[in-house]
């Protein structure tokens, strides 16, 4: 269906700039994403947005016709408005903008097939959207089976990590739990938990990973609780030749992503 | 010398916000850096701030007490200031604060001694200050001899890049040049320059790398320029096993430097 909005007080317009917040995701359970490079990715990852935004000069491009067709053959919802408009949606003054409303998901921990992928990440209470994003982005680049957040990490779904995942919130499964009920999941079946670490490690080039591995990383500041440490099946350490002690958080991760992937890719 | 400000309109004030403008920091040749930890690693650095500034009724802590010593025996100045003048030159509603003004600096090509590190780290055209800190610390991390900023890069003194740097803005040397000035100084003494690639690249983990490695990545959305790629000794692949064909650039540039470290570290 193809709507054109006039006002700005529109109940449309006021549901799309809600979206940017936090707390109005999670009672839509529903999320932004900008750009029709983002939009695309999410196409071919089979997710489509219930509806689209976009201006109503905005000039044609074969991306943006096939995904007009999708999202309205699909039964969701194409909005032109002024451009004027579009800017206090998208928050940018660039009227090619294209935004698209989409419902978020959680795969739920149950519903992770932890067999169908050597290298899972997880992070705990990583507070940067930026990093989350990136994280995702990794994941997707090493093949993982998908992100699992623990306890109070940022929103994988803000305008700030979905752009910085550059697409892979849409091919990554992402699962949300408390530390209790991961651990408890884990256990329950086949699984290594890594993580790095200063005290008790193993040299993170010559440690032994085993599929399906769980690659965690903790708080930017805080990194992870002595009690996570302790219950890891494996604890490596990465050189650090300088004054610092730690890494960005999805930098550390992504090393040893990478390095647990050279280990686990040709192994069954 | 200690000072207490107790205008907003005082010229100090002006002068110390303005560093959080690229043009005024290049204009005064200084910036700001914040937080009593970053500034502590300056000081066991070997820099020190030139001003210092702080909320009059500041708690008391034995490493702002070291380097108001520091400063002050160094001539510098100790600047006090009610909370809401404090707030207005940080950006920040935390009367914990503090900042320091320091000189920039630039290494210079010239300056650069290529024989003290095994690896180096490159960076063209990126964009983005968290990426660039990212980078710094990363390559304090490594042992990296420095980072070297090809053509139009993001300011590593901004205060996102300098807080992302987690102190090695400090630490590391910082050189900015052009393409043909880096080439150039390169081709004149030993050097191999590395770049991920996806065309006539040889498999990341098993390239001959060699010392000094100079580990290049470019912009953000572009990547590197094809010319730029011609140039490289080395274009090296990484596995992208998802949907996506690039990594972020700060973690590209991660995953690489650790590689090259693995190979160089014990060599000569």
């Amino acid at each position: 269906m193809h709507r054109t909005i006039t006002g700005f007080s529109n109940p449309t317009v006021k549901f799309l700039r809600s979206l940017r917040e936090k707390k109005h995701r999670k009672q839509e359970k529903r999320f932004l994403a900008e750009g029709l490079r983002l939009l695309t990715d999410a196409r071919e990852s089979g997710r489509l947005p219930e509806m689209l935004a976009m201006a109503t000069k905005r000039e044609a491009h074969p991306l943006l016709d096939a995904l007009i067709a999708d999202v309205t053959a699909a039964g969701g919802e194409v909005l032109e408005m002024d451009e004027e408009i579009l800017t206090k949606v998208t928050g940018k003054d660039n009227p090619q903008a294209v935004a698209g409303v989409f419902a978020e998901f959680d795969t739920g921990l149950e519903n992770l097939d932890r067999s169908k992928a050597p290298i899972w990440l997880v992070a705990q209470a990583l507070r940067d959207p930026g990093n989350l994003g990136t994280m995702l982005r990794t994941g997707d680049a090493v093949g993982a089976g998908g992100l699992i957040l623990i306890d109070d990490c940022a929103d994988p779904f803000s305008v700030e990590a979905v752009r910085a995942s550059m697409g892979a919130v849409f091919t990554q499964s992402i699962a949300q739990a408390r530390w209790e009920d991961f651990i408890g999941w884990l256990r329950a079946g086949d699984g290594q938990l890594v993580a790095a670490s200063l005290r008790d490690s193993t040299d993170y080039r010559t440690a032994p990973y085993a599929s399906p591995c769980f690659l965690m990383v903790g708080n930017e500041s805080r990194g992870l609780p002595a009690e996570y440490e302790d219950a890891c099946d494996l604890r490596v350490t990465m050189p650090m030749l300088g004054r610092a002690d730690s890494l960005n958080a999805a930098v550390a991760g992504a090393v040893l992503a990478y390095e647990a992937l050279a280990h686990l890719r040709w192994k069954p």
